[in-house]
């Protein structure tokens, strides 16, 4: 089984700020950020499961998050790599704000 | 009259995001870091007139521009400073990505 992960070269900015723009998505973001690699089902943000998996789904088609299965896991990191590079500061300057209290 | 426009400061950051996350506004934006200050009725975006007051509503509401009432005309100018002082960056990185061809 394979999921759809977009080449981030092709992903249009608007996209990835449309992802990221999005309380929950931005959560998941800035937990990546601090733990590295995390299984789906850790991350406890007090929503339903589906609510989880489509934030997940719209952070990974956005180009954001790979998604890695192994076994029935699946497991998620940050593309933090090829976002820095297609655009340069854009997640740093995102991840150096504080969370909304 | 007066439209309202947040402190920035009390602006979250998925909400700026959210509303730089939309090519129509983006563009806007993009015309308004060029050009400076304009006139609500420059931008040709192709847009019905309605939908462009919707999008350059989302974009004051969201504290990234400033409107000025001059009698029966209305000038939009971008919030940079304030926006650079809460989110350093942020605006500089978008602006930075060229426009999705």
């Amino acid at each position: 089984m394979e999921l759809y992960e977009p080449d981030v070269a092709a992903v249009p900015v608007t996209t990835i700020l449309s992802a990221l723009g999005d309380e929950a998505r931005l959560e998941i973001v800035r937990e990546l950020d601090r733990d590295g690699e995390r299984c789906c089902g850790t991350f406890d943000l007090g929503l339903a499961k589906a609510t989880r998996s489509h934030h997940l789904k719209v952070l990974r088609e956005a180009g954001v998050t790979h998604t890695r299965i192994e076994g029935t896991s699946r497991y998620v990191s940050l593309r933090r790599d090829e976002l820095e590079r297609r655009y340069p500061g854009l997640l740093s300057a995102v991840l150096a704000t504080a969370p909304t209290p």
